[in-house]
């Protein structure tokens, strides 16, 4: 199974691909970012997107893709041009027809460190862990690029799209782990 | 010069075809709705807008594109579905090579009735005045796609991009007349 991550952007476009096979770990096959400049008109900035993802998706040929899913409520400044750099790569898959995810950031975040709210940092570290890495390839765009695919491959309805089982309830060992360390993180915390 | 106007949507994207020549009036060409189901997958939904946007641009041969302008303030349960899909719609006319216009809903106002703060019942009534019609074809999306279309027909950097005339300096004897007696209107509601 192969999935190709995507943080959405039109300055920076993050995009990842992760592997995984039963009883393998996650392994990294690619991840970069694609840009298009902050000056040129709207469309030729979608259609440098638009071209970048296709390069990605003739590469790799993942068997899914992954996209952050965007909120109006964000950044006010960024966020219209992040959402059609988003509707670009959902439109991409599926001409390709390919399957699309959207997960949302504190998906994204509860999934590879099992706390939804984590820091830009512990999403980094945990992507690394993961993937076996000492260091992440590329910019901090490609983490969380990543960190959308190995989601993607981990939810629980990756199996089975109505199996009614919550992400908790889906949570790997080393996820479980982490969430009691954070809990416990937080108790002695207020503690103090 | 033919503008193809859109007033992007996800369940509705409105398409309106203008036409017009030095010294004639606007006519219409031809208007109507992209209609995408609202239980269909996303990637499926920007498709049918990508594809349908598609079949316009062919048969319709349009020399430029106008879009409405999407702002993260306005609804934001449906902001960023109508967001992607003025993604699609620049995307589609920049791989056409056509030239895209961005214009937003008081700019659009205000270019066809005078008024950027008009309802939507003005907005109709002056689009139909000035296609001279008794009736606007299709339901009330139309009217805003065709009033996007005739705001790009009739904006003064329409002939040069950077003659700093501003929006007042090149409204139509028409709109002119109009923003008088909205102003004359307004005055009289003050006075009662």
């Amino acid at each position: 199974m192969r999935i190709l991550g995507v943080d959405p952007g039109l300055t920076r476009c993050g995009v990842g691909v992760v592997d995984s096979a039963p009883g393998r770990r996650v392994t990294l096959v690619a991840a970069g970012v694609i840009r298009t400049p902050i000056t040129a008109p709207i469309g030729h900035r979608l259609l440098g997107v638009d071209q970048g993802l296709a390069q990605w998706l003739v590469r790799y040929q993942p068997d899914a893709i992954a996209v952050e899913r965007v909120f109006a409520q964000h950044n006010h400044h960024t966020v219209m041009g992040t959402a059609q750099a988003a509707g670009i790569a959902i439109l991409a898959a599926t001409k390709a027809k390919l399957p699309v995810a959207l997960h949302t950031p504190s998906e994204v975040k509860a999934a590879v460190t099992g706390n939804g709210r984590a820091d830009k940092a512990q999403v980094s570290a945990m992507v690394r862990r993961i993937l076996g890495l000492d260091e992440l390839p590329g910019p901090a765009d490609t983490a969380d690029a990543l960190a959308i695919a190995i989601t993607e491959l981990w939810r629980p309805s990756a199996v089975s799209p109505h199996s009614g089982i919550s992400d908790d309830d889906g949570a790997t060992p080393a996820q479980q782990a982490w969430t009691q360390a954070e809990a416990l993180a937080k108790q002695r915390r207020r503690q103090r």
